[in-house]
């Protein structure tokens, strides 16, 4: 049963577990105390230290094990911020971030800090100069991830971290996607990761502070992990963590190279099996593993729950798949299609024939929902009036956009279609439907309910 | 070889260890996802919480899992002062909680916020009636821990809920020392424990907010564990937590008799068969497996070494085995002895035949650590001088006792010595020899380098 989802959570590493289950014999006593038993977690906890400081490219004082890689962002941006309070209250972060990052900045507004977002492209990425251009005199703290988790595309982080060395300001990296695939470059400050992200288990992230960046630990005190992460050390965990993430570097470049051929195939072939479909992210600086693509006039929950049923484990930034009812921050960001939503990332080990089976069954899954939903066929019929206007009120995506389709054949080109909606989606999907289609973006407006979408036929 | 601190941390119970393996396979991935896999890991997250809810005597609504004991306390704390910060900014604690609670009061404090310390007596026992006295218009939370983890002293948490609810004030209850042995009694609010001091493993703690308490989570959102515990849940560590929580339980009448017993001997036998010795804590209402005792005149360091050296593993709160060179707090709240402080705390399985090994080995290991020391032997000799000033400054504990107690027989009934040192045990230490001996301790007072103690011969 193939398993896709490794952005979210990675299987186990079999070299964790062997790591683990050593450790569970040799590390479960205080690593404070000074008797045998203290004094080989201790042993254990500094080489899994060394180990993980080794694959990061730091010094393992530098370094300090949290209990998640949301613990080591929360932990890593408050001190960072609070360390460099006198400086200034400014905070610069990319549209894109990891939600835990996303989460810390608007506590931080919150708190009266000031937050600036730096946009990115249609593929997800920022532009090193309008991040440059966002630091300004009193920014405490920058953030910017290695690598997107839910479109893969890299970010520039080693231009980005040189122009916050120059404006004096300290880089945070949510390196959390990319760790397993080998360090980050460039002369970041901090930087946080994840090990369940890398095959290492749940219940260890990690977080480096490069020595001489200013860091004020917030929180009650607590004198494990150099004041940085409160309560008993995991040291089972971490022992399993630092082991899986040697693993997975040994391993990194010929899985690498392989998984992104097999991603590659989905990028080339999902759009010429599916018809109106869209690839999201950057198709060259990406992860090796992972692919987003949305299918039009799809309810992105049907798609997952029918690739479920097929056997694959996918997950999506549709709006009816997330308990807000909001499309994904990211697609949002990226101006990109969220309905029928589906992301692939595949774990280290992925056989071919899986993604193969993959491509065989997701073109009769799509047209199965697309026929449920009523979807218009592709391409414009009669022409009627100049000007229709649909209503979708209290109908949630994809029906918005599929209503729109349905219509637009009934007007003649240089006419329009203004489609009333109250679905956070619409605003996301009508305009990356007009992109789709070629067809003119006229804007919103608001109406008596909801918001109005206009779309000129340009074709 | 004997290991005798499970209050620090208990060794993995067999039932964690086969919970856990079987967890990794089934519970690693995400529970949010919608996939077979996801939906595995959520099956054994909810299951894991219905035990441990029912272990506590909760809802399983009403507790979280946590990343330690320690982020129990502190986001059980924080959300519970930011919930009625309406009400006011009053905290109470007691003066013997463990550091977590300590560290957070002190954050409270450093945020503007006031704490009050309801001291204990000798046995390091609260009075309910102290404690429903400290509570007051704008007391926003109480806290008081089930038991002591030094000392081993239950705490009378029936009556000071009962009095915290009458005054409308919610109790926080760190029952980290006790849930192995059963659930509080009493009508709590919150409850805060850690799996590693019962046998779970390390990684994971439990919050418990009862239904109808104030409560606002504090730092960055969250959506985990109803936004009361940030980040990936590591469900194999809570699975494992929650089958040793019950299997321990299953255990407890039996082998908390058993371990009474084990410890009543140690009280008995340490102080027939060591001269000098106090036993701490409350000698009837205390845990069943934990007991500490002080050997006068003696260096706490290398007493924990030579009993590691012998097979021992214990622990202590001398001033000279913390990174602080301050004695515990416990034993400072309770005005007993530290010096050559030993806590013994006896895991579940612990040998008969091992306790008795202790009580065999410990006379000769102190009896060899007082010889190096020059320390002296009971009782005065030759009477001298009116009054005899000794300087220890610069020396570290328990030097200045034993220079105390050199020339004590030197002055005559009536007579006095000050003892001059800069050593912060010397503040608990020198009246605690007073206590043990029958001598009148008059005082301190600030000296030109260090404090002056004084004390007056009387017998």
């Amino acid at each position: 049963m193939p398993y896709f989802d490794s952005a979210s959570a990675a299987p186990l590493h079999p070299v964790a577990r062997q790591a683990l289950q050593a450790a569970l014999d040799e590390g479960w006593a205080d690593p404070a105390r000074l008797y045998r038993e203290g004094r080989r977690a201790r042993l254990l906890l500094d080489a899994a230290r060394e180990a993980a400081a080794e694959a990061v490219g730091c010094r393992p004082d530098e370094l300090v094990f949290t209990p998640s890689g949301t613990a080591a962002v929360h932990s890593g941006v408050a001190g960072a911020l609070a360390g460099r309070r006198r400086t200034g209250r400014h905070l610069v972060v990319s549209a894109v971030e990891h939600s835990s990052v996303l989460h810390s900045a608007a506590a931080h507004g919150a708190a009266g800090g000031t937050v600036t977002e730096v946009p990115v492209d249609r593929g997800g990425r920022v532009a090193p100069d309008a991040y440059a251009a966002a630091l300004r005199e009193g920014t405490a703290l920058a953030c910017l991830q290695s690598a997107n988790h839910e479109v893969g595309t890299e970010q520039p982080v080693a231009e980005v971290a040189g122009a916050c060395r120059e404006a004096g300001v300290p880089l945070l990296v949510d390196a959390a996607q990319s760790l397993a695939w080998g360090p980050v470059a460039g002369d970041w400050s901090l930087l946080a990761a994840s090990a369940h992200k890398w095959g290492g288990p749940a219940g260890v992230g990690l977080l480096v502070v490069r020595k001489g960046v200013r860091f004020a630990p917030q929180g009650p005190a607590d004198e494990r992990e150099s004041g940085r992460s409160a309560g008993f050390e995991n040291i089972p965990g971490i022992v399993a963590a630092a082991a899986s993430l040697r693993a997975v570097r040994a391993e990194a470049a010929g899985e690498g190279a392989r998984l992104r051929e097999l991603v590659e195939r989905i990028r080339t072939r999902v759009p010429e099996l599916v018809p109106d479909v869209e690839v999201a992210g950057d198709p060259v600086r990406r992860l090796p593993h992972l692919v987003t693509f949305s299918c039009l006039y799809v309810d992105g929950e049907a798609l997952l729950h029918e690739l479920d049923r097929a056997g694959f484990s996918v997950s999506s930034g549709s709006s009816c798949t997330s308990s807000t009812l909001t499309p994904s921050h990211v697609l949002r960001a990226m101006g990109v299609l969220s309905e029928g939503n589906v992301r692939v990332s595949l774990p280290p080990g992925t056989a071919e024939a899986d993604v193969d089976r993959f491509l065989e069954v997701l073109p009769g899954v799509v047209a199965g929902i697309r026929e449920r939903f009523g979807a218009p066929a592709s391409g414009p019929a009669a022409v009627g009036d100049r000007s229709l206007v649909v209503d979708a009120l209290g109908r949630r995506c994809p029906v918005p956009v599929i209503e729109l389709a349905k219509v637009f054949g009934d007007v003649p080109v240089g006419g329009t279609v203004t489609v009333l909606s109250d679905d956070e989606a619409a605003r996301l999907d009508i305009p990356a439907w007009c992109g789709m289609r070629g067809q003119e973006y006229v804007g919103e407006r608001p109406a008596e309910r909801g918001t109005a979408y206009t779309v000129r036929r340009t074709s």
